[in-house]
């Protein structure tokens, strides 16, 4: 059902192209159904939403490996799955599930993250994990490959060491895809950022209750509320992750502590107030930069332009500008409305409005990059 | 075809009740189907969203009005109207139409105002104005009435002098109830916003094409693009309006230039960042204030909970804040998400979160309760 209606969306939601630079990636010269060489994989909740989106970075990627387990909750487990012409059937995560894996990438939530992280460590594995659980441990690093690759340049395939690596947060990657070659610049003394985050961030059944929603109400119907207590549909709301003592929701928490720990950098000021839109699978944000070295709107659009993974659309005379629906199933963020902040005298702020594939630079891609990284 | 749709959008989008007070407004002892006391009314650009909107609220707030005439453009002259029980014909607007008119309610666009608001002023009519055409003219008041009263109080109607006073863009509607009373309280030295706007801004016809695309998209039919010219439908974009030299659309540099006017403060820095999303009729807004004076944020919420015009919505145990289908047909702006800003140092910051209904307090109301305030 899940990746049914994933491909349904990817089928109807993208409506335009996106001009992209190919990403850098290892080359082979023989590419073989099943790989001879390469690293024993595993994916942990293959049958979610990004782990369907892992199955088809990999491919795309044309990530080497030895061989790939398909690795999912009693529930979902005997279920066959078809990938690069082979037929794997869907293995129960258990302790034992990664006897010989050399990578394994986690997207099954915390709990399941904190349970099987460590036991996968223990015999070796490294895990690239996609969830909140060890993001914030000063011993894992917390990695965006084109920010802070040095984060992880210990850890590697081949030396029989287990180790964990962190995915940020989706809504951190695609605001510090951008940000951060502004931050290198002119460095970024505080940012405010607020979000239009789409569906996909709960799940492929979020993204199937947005529609089935959607449907109803045009039909005159009750929307049927089960992942989001309210409605979703012609509708936006603040973020359903629990609120902190703060007044923060955990989502902006993960805003402002990632981006501090993902620069190195325990003074920067971050706010951020993150929402809900009724979009599929495409994060937008706002952001504003304060700046301590005047930055000037050219050099900023110089910089992006020449940043790795990012594509600027920023075109003022016909309104084009980044959207979710244009970045949709896209590796690059987008980045576009790049203007010096009037609220902000000699040239020390600019805003910027930022776009990026929740599933795929939000999370698959962002984790494939670093398996490649491993290699 | 428009109000109908619009009819509709209020029976489907409407799914909880908003806590509300009633708003402050002029009481009659006898209510009459036509009104034998009060002044002569005309609404210009009746069939239009705001134009409808304009009848709604004159009919919820028992305006009173010696008599009423519906203007529109041509094409709709002819056009019967049912209001309080009394038939009406739609007549075409002409430079005669104001002989005898007392106060004339405008929502046709900025060059229909600019064409007959002179003409209208020169007769004698008090013209409220719902475009931008004079907002930021020095000799025209540009009023929230729960904000800045005084700007108006000169203008009064029965002396047989004519006026133009300005009703402000919605957003800056939106966003200045909320932030006003604190700015009253601590001074607002900087505002950072970032909207998430509704269709029914760009008017009735564009909440048809938000629900036709949608209805479209989910039959996997291309969406049809006449009044934006992208997809709006599971879709969020920056806003349509022009891009002004300095990056700004023009929708953003109303809310700086507006607040400036509004507030009476030259100094103040405000930068906003504008955004559509798939939304029917009301707006959202993020809005992070930084203050001359410490405010902490109970205080805020009590200032708040006490502004008239707005409603506190602000649960964070229930995950409960305004949402845009909240306050849909709603008078209050809600505010909610109320909470100190972690980037600014003792408590000279607060994030906070904005619903207002565009069509209704962003426009129609706000018109209206400029006009009681003309008796």
């Amino acid at each position: 059902m899940a990746s049914l209606s994933l491909q349904h969306h990817t089928n109807y939601f993208l409506s335009r192209a996106l001009p992209t630079r190919p990403m850098p990636r290892p080359t082979f010269s023989v590419r073989m159904s099943l790989q001879e060489t390469g690293p024993s994989i595993a994916v942990v909740g293959v049958t979610g939403a990004v782990g369907q989106e892992f199955l088809s970075v990999l491919s795309d990627r044309d990530f080497p490996y030895r061989s790939i387990k398909m690795l999912a909750s009693k529930r979902s487990a005997g279920r066959r799955l078809t990938f690069e012409d082979n037929e794997y059937i869907v293995e129960e995560l258990t302790p034992e599930s990664f006897a010989g894996v050399d990578i394994a990438l986690f997207s099954a939530g915390g709990s399941i993250s904190k349970e099987f992280g460590p036991i996968a460590v223990q015999q070796g594995t490294i895990v690239v994990d996609n969830s909140s659980a060890f993001r914030m441990d000063e011993k894992v690093p917390l990695v965006i490959p084109e920010v802070n690759p040095e984060a992880m340049e210990n850890i590697k395939v081949g030396n029989g060491k287990g180790a964990l690596i962190a995915n940020p947060n989706c809504s951190t990657i695609i605001c510090l895809m951008a940000a951060t070659p502004l931050h290198k610049r002119a460095k970024v003394l505080r940012m405010v950022v607020s979000t239009y985050q789409a569906a996909s961030g709960a799940g492929a059944a979020a993204m199937d209750e947005l529609e089935l929603q959607t449907r109803e109400v045009l039909e005159g119907r009750s929307p049927t509320c089960k992942i989001f207590k309210q409605q979703y549909a012609f509708n936006i709301f603040s973020h359903n992750a629990s609120i902190l003592p703060n007044g923060y929701n955990e989502e902006e928490m993960k805003m402002v502590n990632e981006t501090r720990k993902i620069w190195n950098d325990k003074d920067v000021k971050v706010t951020a107030t993150c929402i809900r839109v009724p979009v599929m699978r495409a994060h937008a944000e706002s952001v504003n930069l304060q700046f301590e070295t005047p930055l000037d709107e050219d050099t900023a659009r110089d910089i992006l332009r020449n940043a790795p993974g990012v594509v600027v659309i920023d075109d003022r005379k016909s309104n084009h500008f980044p959207t979710p629906l244009e970045v949709s199933n896209k590796d690059d963020v987008a980045v576009g409305r790049i203007r010096q902040d009037l609220s902000l005298d000699g040239n020390h702020g600019l805003d910027i409005f930022v776009c990026g594939d929740q599933i795929r630079k939000g999370a698959a891609l962002n984790a494939i990059q670093i398996a490649e990284m491993l290699l």
